[in-house]
């Protein structure tokens, strides 16, 4: 396991050399060591998930074939493009939350000195992912393939991330705006798409697949996200902060999570009072009464229920796929995450 | 003039609606109207000129071959992308920036509501041009090319951004910083290649042509978008208010502008001394001195043999190049700025 990410770190590197020494622009040195930092500070710190499943997906489609030296490269570049997607989204992001910390450090447009620099950071993250693409795939038959994947993938997280954005705009703290359905539509384009489609759609590609024959797996994996945000937000309030690493705000930051939506989707009138009341309140009373209230609903078992059955519906639209490698592929995924307590 | 302009608005209107409608996505009514809006106040309101020379450009490369309907569309479209470019890098610049206004009216950031939410709508901008370009010419032999060409500008473009804003880093007004070369390098890249290169690039592909066969037309439109931005750094000083439509404010801004890194080169030591202590500040009794070196340093005609040297370097460099039609495109550009004054 430590060796698989240090090899994929390795990778890294070497991309990250390329770029700083990219022909298309004239780097002085300070803007060559700006970008150097600004790349460690914000790409390689997560956990990399995404990115290494890349290649664990490339491998299961390959059925056991030894893989090459040149395929394990090219399959980690492509896990760096969805790392260096996500420091953009997550660089962006911060700046439009006003967070304060990220991976346990401080939000790049916190560092002294980089401030609204940052919305420009982003924008070199986004497109050094072209600059990567175009580096090592601009010969392949696939690479158009590529570059429209990630101009979609790009595009549904974007569109997720206005909806998110306008649906919980500040100062209209409004409930009635939340469903199961604007819920399940946030979720599926801000993340599904680039979490869980685009590495297996990269590892198809580079399998010499057309997209265009596995709207399925798309399907499976887009639901496969959705469970997966859900249990996010059910770890938010219900899981061991100890566990997941921090301790869930969600209520108090009227988040538009699963459990709110359900929650109102399933209480009587004068529950639904108690929640318009004390959803989106940063007292602890206010949130040990929704808290109180989901328990009164029974939100524990009701999310159970729905891990079981979402669980039962994958592994029975991943049976029927025809090839057995792709299954494999999606059930690699599915192990990764069923019942996960962090 | 009118009615090419209102023809080109046509356009406009065909590709918003069309991604409003955009299958990649679900919109709801709200998110509709919020991109709608956003399109509306951010792309159509400039001088179109970018877009427009698109059209203009490949007319020229056809050589008086009368242009089909589709032919004019497809130009169009191009020629909207790069608007669609320009919108994405304003609504970011203003954001940076933290300016006020932008076209005479607020800076989409700052209309109440929008806020932060338009370093998202930024993305979508820059999102949208993928869209359109996937929308009509994806079975295009160049399509490939396209992609290319906008990744790699607007590549340029950010990168250009960065050593501008590094430079011009707040809380450290260091004149020293400044020099031509530093000048040439973040004019060439933040704005001659999107504003001169792009368009014209964009008709050579449209035109079947493979760019690499081209990197003299790309110097000299460099070139032309150096001196066109050398031209605007002597206009906000020396210009005519009225005539210009804005009251210049680089001096006070701490700008890296041509005067001063031209004045930096030719001053003496006391001279240089007068610069660094009323250089960047907003005192009208420190923005005088700096308008009185200039004076003394007759930056007038400096700037008048600087822009009479470059129309000749420029001409004869574009009568060497072996197509007329092509002469013809890079003489078009160069007559719409030689000598303007707004």
């Amino acid at each position: 396991m430590a060796d698989r990410r240090s090899a994929f770190l390795q990778v890294y590197y070497k991309l990250k050399s390329e770029l700083l020494e990219d022909p298309s622009f004239e780097f002085t040195d300070v803007s060559r060591q700006w970008v150097d930092r600004m790349l460690d500070y914000n790409v390689p710190g997560g956990k990399l998930n995404r990115g290494l499943s890349v290649i664990d997906s490339y491998r299961l489609l390959k059925e056991g074939k030894e893989l090459t030296e040149n395929e394990i490269f090219l399959a980690s570049a492509l896990g760096w493009c969805i790392e260096w997607l996500q420091a953009y989204f997550l660089v962006l992001d911060d700046i439009m939350d006003n967070s304060h910390t990220r991976r346990g450090h401080p939000c790049w447009f916190r560092v002294p000195q980089v401030g609204l620099i940052a919305v420009n950071d982003g924008i070199l993250l986004r497109n050094h992912i072209c600059r990567i693409l175009k580096n090592h795939f601009r010969e392949k038959p696939y690479y158009v393939d590529l570059l429209d994947l990630f101009n979609e993938v790009e595009f549904q997280t974007a569109s997720g991330q206005m909806i998110d954005l306008i649906t919980t705009l500040e100062g209209e703290k409004d409930l009635s705006k939340y469903s199961l359905s604007q819920h399940r539509r946030i979720v599926q384009y801000k993340t599904a798409y680039y979490s869980f489609y685009l590495p297996v759609a990269c590892a198809l590609v580079m399998s010499g697949e057309n997209l265009d024959n596995h709207i399925d797996v798309k399907n499976i994996l887009v639901d496969m996200g959705i469970y997966f945000q859900v249990q996010d937000d059910y770890l938010d309030c219900f899981g061991d902060p100890e566990t997941i690493g921090k301790i869930g705000t969600d209520i108090e930051d009227f988040k538009c999570s699963w459990l709110v939506v359900k929650a109102l989707e399933i209480c009587n009138e004068e529950q639904k009072k108690v929640l318009h009341e004390n959803y989106g309140k940063l007292d602890p009373v206010n949130v040990a009464n929704v808290k109180a209230l989901y328990n009164e609903l029974n939100l524990k078992g009701v999310f159970e229920e729905y891990e079981s059955k979402s669980y039962e519906k994958l592994i029975t639209a991943i049976d029927v796929h025809p090839s057995k490698a792709v299954q494999s592929v999606l059930k690699s995924f599915l192990a990764k995450i069923y019942k996960r307590e962090k």
